[in-house]
Parts: C-alpha cells; sequence; structure tokens
C-alpha cells in the first residue's frame, strides 16, 4: 500500500476513519484538526499527525509541502480528496482544504508539572466544547500551563473544541479528573484555588493572587457546587452592574485570568 | 378564535410560524425567546411577547401564571403543545417548556442615547452568534449601554444570539450600521473609539479611557480592517504570552470592558 492515495468515494473507510476521529469516539483514542495555520502550529510544537488529507484541488503552499515530508517521514499517510468530501469529513460548511489525524495526549493530573506555569486553568462540568477550546485559546494567551477538567466536561478532543482552541489545545497542557482526584492531587503541592463567588468573597480586581494559581470556573448553567466553592483559598467577585448575575463561563475564566496575570507580573516588578 | 389554544401536529400554520421566528426570518420582523427566567427578565424590563408557547406537561410555576395573564391582558396569544413538538420549534435537544415570540425592536442608530452609559460595545463582522449574544451578555454585567454591530454581523435576534445573551438583548440596546454610518455618527457628540490592535498602541492596563468608551472589536479570523482600527481615538494591546496573536472576540471584548470599567470607576473616585 502506498503511503499517498487518492480517495473519491464518501463510502471509503479512510473517510469513515476521518469522520469518527472528528467525533472523536474515545475508542479510536484519536483526534482532527483542521487548517494548514492550526496543523503548522501543532508540528513546530512537534506534533506530526498520523494521517493527513488534503483536497484534491488547493493552493500550494511551503507549509503544507513541509508538513507533508513530516508526516511521510514519520510514516504516516497523506490522502487526497475531493473537497465535497472533505467537507463532509469535518462537517463544517466552509471547510479548511487540509485536516490530519493526532493520537490524543496523556490527559491525566500526573502529566502535570505545576512548576511550569503561574496560571492553571481548571474547569468544572463545562459542557460547551466551543468555552472549552476558547478556555484553552485564553490559557495560550494568558501564559497557562494549562486546562484541567473537572468532572463530566465536554470532549476537549472534539473538532469543534480543537476548532475553537485554535490551535491551543497543541500548546496547552489537558487533564481530565475528578474532583476527588484532583483536589488531593493540588493539595500535594503548591498551589492557590481562585474561583468567582458571592459567597465570602473580595473584589477580584488586585486580590491576593498567588503563583500557582489556579482559576476554578463552573458549569455554564449551574456554576459550582457550594463544597467546591468552600474548598477555595480564594474568592473573588466580578462587578455586575446589569440583571444578569454571571458571565458567561469562557468569559469569567478569561477577564479573571487577566487580573491574575497582572497582579502576579506587578508583584515580580515590586520585588526586583 | 380563542386566544388559548391547544396544538399536536408539526403541519400547524402555528407551529411552522415558530419556526420561522426562530430563524428570524427578516420579513416576519419577529424573534423567538425560550426559558422562564429569561421571558420573565423580558417581562420584567417592559417587553410582553405576541406568542407564548407551553409545554402541554410542565412544572407549574407563579412566575409562568403572571407572564400568561400579562399575554392575554396584552391581546396576545397562548398555545400549548406536546413538549416533542416545542422542541421541534426551537431545534435544540434539551428544549425549555416554554417559549415566546416577540417583536423586534428598533435597531437605528438614531434610537441609542450615548449619554445613558459610560460603556457601548461595538462589533464588526461579527459572524458567530453565540459571540454576539455572548457581548450582550457581558455589556450587561459591565453596566454598558448596548452592543452597535457595524457592517455585516450575524443576527443579533436568531434564537443562537439570543440564548447566548441570557436575557440580555432585552437589557442592551441593539444597533446595526454601516461604517461610514456608524463614524459620523459617534463624531457627532462625545465619545472615544478604542480598539485592541497591535499598531501604535499603549498597554491595556491602565490606559486613558475615557466616558463615553465605545470599544471596538473585530471579525473572528480577520480582525479589524486597518482604516478601522486608524479611525480609533486609542489602541492598546493585551498581553500575549503564547503563540497565538488574538483571542477569541467576545474574549477580548469582555477583558477590554472590565478594565475600562476599573479605569472609568477609579478616575471617578479620584474626582470626589
Amino acid at each position: 500500500m502506498s503511503s499517498r492515495r487518492q480517495i473519491t468515494g464518501f463510502s471509503n473507510p479512510t473517510v469513515k476513519y476521518l469522520r469518527a476521529c472528528a467525533k472523536h469516539r474515545k475508542a479510536a483514542g484519536k483526534f482532527l484538526a483542521e487548517g494548514l495555520r492550526l496543523l503548522t502550529d501543532a508540528r513546530e510544537m512537534g506534533h506530526i499527525p498520523e494521517l493527513l488529507a488534503m483536497a484534491t484541488a488547493r493552493d500550494p503552499h511551503p507549509l503544507l509541502d513541509a508538513l507533508q515530508a513530516d508526516v511521510l517521514a514519520a510514516g504516516g499517510e497523506v490522502i487526497e480528496m475531493g473537497a465535497e468530501l472533505l467537507a463532509k469529513v469535518t462537517g463544517k460548511d466552509n471547510p479548511q482544504a487540509v485536516c490530519a489525524v493526532y493520537a490524543e495526549f496523556d490527559t491525566s493530573l500526573a502529566a502535570l508539572d505545576r512548576s511550569k506555569a503561574k496560571i492553571w486553568l481548571v474547569a468544572q462540568a463545562l459542557r460547551d466544547p466551543g468555552n472549552l477550546g476558547t478556555m484553552l485559546r485564553t490559557g495560550d494567551a494568558v501564559g497557562a500551563g494549562g486546562l484541567i477538567l473537572i468532572d463530566d466536561c465536554a470532549d476537549p478532543f472534539s473538532v469543534e473544541a480543537v476548532r475553537a482552541s485554535m490551535g491551543a489545545v497543541f500548546t496547552q497542557k489537558v487533564a481530565q479528573a475528578r474532583w476527588d482526584e484532583f483536589l488531593p492531587w493540588l493539595r500535594a503541592g503548591q498551589g492557590q484555588l481562585v474561583a468567582a463567588s458571592l459567597r465570602d468573597a473580595v473584589p477580584y480586581r488586585g486580590a491576593p493572587y498567588q503563583a500557582p494559581c489556579f482559576i476554578l470556573v463552573g458549569n455554564e448553567s449551574r456554576g459550582l457546587p457550594e463544597d467546591y466553592e468552600l474548598a477555595c483559598d480564594l474568592r473573588v467577585t466580578m462587578p455586575m452592574k446589569g440583571r444578569a448575575d454571571s458571565l458567561n463561563a469562557a468569559v469569567a475564566g478569561a477577564v479573571l485570568a487577566y487580573e491574575v496575570l497582572a497582579v502576579l507580573d506587578s508583584s515580580n516588578l515590586s520585588k526586583t
């Protein structure tokens, strides 16, 4: 079997496999990412896909050539298919001309090194893959180490989450754990657990954040369980000037993360 | 015809009408909102729906009774239908037991009173209805006056945007305008136009924001056109510590809006 093939039929096993990866069926342990920019980011972070699928009619690009070469050198497969077929794989109206299959990463807490970053994002029962991907993207922007997913969250390797992460799924660590695994892990080392809350909380602006700071965000509709909030080292409130009593989960995490970044950076400055 | 009816068939004209409103077909000038909490928020803001649709099997609730009474008193219609039929109306897996049809609001710039708020959000070519609704929700939280949609944005009255706004579509003003209408309108009165930018920009933290401050956010993939950026009174940069060079549009707007709020509030304090 050649490592470069052309595919034309929708019922082709490789097309079925790609669709399964797009849905990230757990059994496969693989996930799909789309777009030359994202795939190039992944490559520069050392992630070479096992399978690269390209539209037959596409604009030539040196980065795509480099990616192909790396895939073939690593023993992977490169396939070509019509744009229509590729669109069906990813289920997107406006498909990218290239997508690729990666092996899922290790998402155990044991794989995290908390000393690597001053900020870590933590989400509890986050259900929306778009919010999850957005949190990864925000984590990349604030220099976070990664995103820890507590309890029953959306799938970080679903095509929607990968898409919303804009490549940050390759730069941020992702861990998945139950609360009763996470809390002992956290307490076994340094780490300040912070949540936005209305309960016995201080203003979020200029609060005494400490690195490594773990910013905990709750479920989109229910927020955090009471005992999770009470387990936090610091509870902060954000201004809510209108009728609503909460922000979108990814937005709340981002506003808080940027505040933590500013406070930690200024406390570094004042020490020098 | 009674103003209270029971509906059982999917082909019923009222069901078709509800589905059209969910998609916010412009010709109808109507839009659909779901959920008792959101509908109650709307009611408390003085918005009574023209049509209220409820699942036949639902939990009784005094707020739902109050809503029904208001709809009937205002000459509107109340209908009941099976939960399955209601789910088909809104196209959501986990449907709310109640939804309602409202007349679209006036979205002309002329309907805005800029003196009513210190912060206004402005989005250019924002394509994702979830981002749009999230910006409305953030606007409510920071006490913004409303959201101005520039050029070809997603539909603020689509069911996705209304859903993501969590009711803020009823508390925030929404305006729609072309750039060449917006800029003269802005310049005809007080107003500082601010955008996140890499061009000749100052750090966003503690920047000299002035009320009324108009926070401009660009398209999800292309950002702002160069000439739009150049027309701004203030360009600010946010830290980007990772590989990505931008944030999700709704996240960028929120981080900036909370910073503007903090700066404006502290400058008020220093004046007194």
